[in-house]
């Protein structure tokens, strides 16, 4: 799980996520990371030695993703790992999304993965299959949350590779997987989140709600509370952990029916969750006041006119596609992403078509994978400016703009990414956003995760980053203006 | 395995039982211990770093097994294991023998199982159960192979203690838990010899006859393979071991049928074993003259006449009976223990019942649990005193005597337990001295292993030791003579 895309402090997804019967999480810190470096991976050790959820931390391997980007964090070296590794709750590398750089042996990987040669690696190597997954599994990583298709998953577990089934709030990957789990598989299979909204959290539950659809896919019940705990557990070498067994750590979910995933009450290490007094986290980093960078004027957040490359969003998925188009065309909107760490760099801008024929304003994020500097889509220039500037006053978050004014705000001051405030009032924060967003006629439900992925350059096929329109397959950046 | 068990040196073992499909295994080196302390794990340490055999060795945790008997490794504490725990090849703690010391907290135990709280702690809990078997398990053992009974089987496997089924040359629990064995628990379920004869090895195969006999008897192929290989390699933790994956050891057995596990050809490493070239095994330490007594006079063999408390062997049982009967009734014969680590002790002698009525002459073994001092049984005090002096002139090893002439004799200079000759050699002398066996008229097929456990004083019911004769339920040493 990335903690940061529940938008909850570590203290308030704990209370969150403890109550429907989580009560172990690995977590990789990489939001974090990109913007506060190895202070963000510091956060989550020294938040999780406080914590009542047990909440083990994988230490981020790929900071930054690309070199397309500009993150706040700068590059994290395997010796910068080196001295983390040794806090008890270090469990091992987290998601190793740079499968290049494994497959060529790019020198910075190869050394993060010999340091981390005798803990669980972690993978992520969506759709590579034959030669290129086998060099990868090679290479000592042994999971993946980033399978689709039954196919893949079945390659994978031939290949020593455990598959953890991922229902996020946009990936979703349960209703194609678990028809595989079944009592041969259940040791190497396994569920979770990734990044999952509070709402859908607050909605829908957390992994007992990935327990439940399963049992209601025909996943025996047996098996996805084995691939639920004693799985996981084992892969990531917990001893005392995943089962119900003398000596074993009580960490219980008592449920009132078993198919349905009833959940009656819930202990952590033999303590009722509702008992539990949550200690202080001090944390030795101050993660607030990360935005750093001047209001736009209005006249640079101007895209170059005429002809021009449009990102083109699809619904529910993280995937663009791409098109040629006039700038002015109708439901084409402007994007942009301004650099928010200190270098003072002008906003990068471009187009995106998907957002509605009817959208009129802008919607702003400090939410921007992976470097997450900000970025905004709107119809005028004034709205855009107006949204940036109040997510630079306010140290980070989501908001809608329409005539200048902010229709609605979340604040995240935390690194830009996390709130302070508790899951039910996000939620309802949330669901505020929501609907000014479809004041402003934004025809997307979800605008704000849809939007966090438009700065991803990893994934196909059209990206805005702080420095530039990057071609994905290209790997490269280009003009904005169409040949 | 106990290699010793098989009498072979630690490169015999490896050519035997490597083409058998056995590319690795866990030892516990716990008779060598009893004889030669600390160097006796060392030396198979050192073996293990030259074998192609992967040979992970179990530091063991009980010598000696009691305050009953005398050995010659003296006691081994947990701080004599703690540099040993350094080696590449040393996996964890060998079997926990000692339950009473976990369950009333021993502090020698409890300081050995905290010193080795983060590896494998192997178990030994026969008929365990109940709170003392979940207080052993709450101990961190996790697993046992001493397990004869279905209920006892599941009943270890909920308390998450694994079970490995042990088919050795005396103790065969195949028949009774192989119906356990399915999909769902194989992870937690897998096979071991113990203490298995090379005659057996030879005639029947290794863990591979394990896979074969449970097959046979209705595991299905995909859950017999699973648990000889995977589980334990889970188990104890052995990444890259036990699945056929990219980047695992390419230990492989090709089969021409998987039913019969009918071995074709059989690789370590990614090499056939018949092109393996082993590498010469150096020992810093000498376990050869490990057998230092004087030989015995013909009288202080002679145990107290008339009523007397006899052994009664129960064939092909560890297990002994017990009874009253006049010292010279038929088939009563005499037994005697002597001390041999050079302290000159006079033999202790009793009365045992069970190697036939007609028997006449004396079987001698320098093997006997756990210390491995002489043990003879005989008619008459002639013939033991000589098959005692052959013993002792040899270095260890095994002989059968009739009328003052070693009829039979097979030499196991090594510790008094480990021949340097290859395993068909080691057959052969085994097949000659059950001739001898039968020629003395003993009735007992196997008389060596019979007499191997009859001074092993942890087991029920009466046991003869050096230090006299062991009522092992009252846990200590009576008067041979009734009341």
């Amino acid at each position: 799980v990335h903690v940061e895309s529940s938008l909850l402090s570590p203290a308030n997804f704990e209370k969150e996520v403890l109550r429907l019967g989580t009560t172990t999480a690995v977590c990789d810190p990489h939001e974090l990371a990109n913007v506060a470096g190895v202070n963000g991976i510091q956060y989550f050790l020294e938040a999780s030695a406080a914590m009542s959820l047990d909440l083990r931390v994988m230490l981020s391997s790929c900071v930054p993703a690309t070199h397309l980007e500009t993150n706040g964090g700068g590059k994290i070296s395997a010796s910068d790992l080196l001295p983390l590794s040794r806090h008890p709750k270090a469990l091992g590398l987290a998601e190793m999304m740079n499968v290049p750089g494994v497959l060529y042996e790019d020198p910075d990987v190869i050394e993060k993965l010999e340091l981390f040669s005798s803990v669980p690696i972690d993978g992520h190597c969506p759709l590579v299959t034959g030669a290129a997954l086998s060099a990868y599994a090679a290479a000592g990583i042994s999971s993946c949350h980033e399978t689709t298709r039954p196919e893949e998953a079945l390659e994978k577990l031939s290949k020593g590779i455990s598959v953890w089934i991922r229902e996020g709030s946009v990936a979703k990957d349960l209703n194609a997987l678990a028809p595989l789990l079944n009592m041969a598989r259940s040791p190497a299979m396994g569920f979770c989140t990734d990044d999952r909204n509070p709402l859908d959290t607050f909605n829908e539950g957390h992994i007992d709600y990935l327990v439940r659809r399963a049992i209601a896919l025909g996943v025996p019940a047996e098996v996805a509370f084995r691939s639920a705990s004693w799985s996981v557990a084992r892969h990531y070498g917990m001893s005392g952990k995943g089962a119900v067994a003398p000596g074993y750590t009580a960490d219980l979910v008592l449920l009132n029916d078993a198919k349905t995933v009833a959940i009656d009450r819930v202990l952590r290490a033999g303590v009722f969750t509702s008992e539990i007094v949550p200690r202080p986290i001090h944390a030795s980093f101050d993660v607030t006041n990360t935005v750093k960078a001047h209001r736009p004027a209005e006249v640079d957040l101007e895209g170059p006119a005429g002809n021009v490359h449009v990102i083109e969003v699809k619904e529910g998925s993280i995937l663009t596609g791409r098109r040629i188009a006039r700038s002015d065309s109708p439901g084409v909107a402007k994007l942009s992403v301004l650099a928010r760490y200190g270098t003072n760099a002008k906003p990068c801008n471009a187009y995106v078509h998907g957002f509605g024929d009817g959208f009129s304003g802008a919607i702003a994020s400090s939410v921007g994978h992976d470097s997450h500097n900000l970025i905004v889509v709107g119809t005028n220039t004034k709205d855009m400016a107006t949204a940036l500037a109040s997510l630079i006053e306010c140290g980070g978050g989501f908001c809608v703009v329409r005539d200048a004014t902010v229709l609605s705000q979340l604040e995240l001051p935390f690194g830009g990414l996390m709130s302070p405030e508790p899951a039910s009032v996000i939620a309802k924060r949330l669901m505020h956003l929501r609907e000014a967003a479809r004041t402003v006629r934004c025809e997307i439900p979800e605008p704000f995760l849809q939007l966090a992925f438009l700065s991803l350059p990893v994934i196909p096929s059209l990206k805005l980053t702080d420095r530039g329109l990057v071609d994905v397959e290209a790997f490269k950046i280009i003009d904005v203006r169409a040949a």
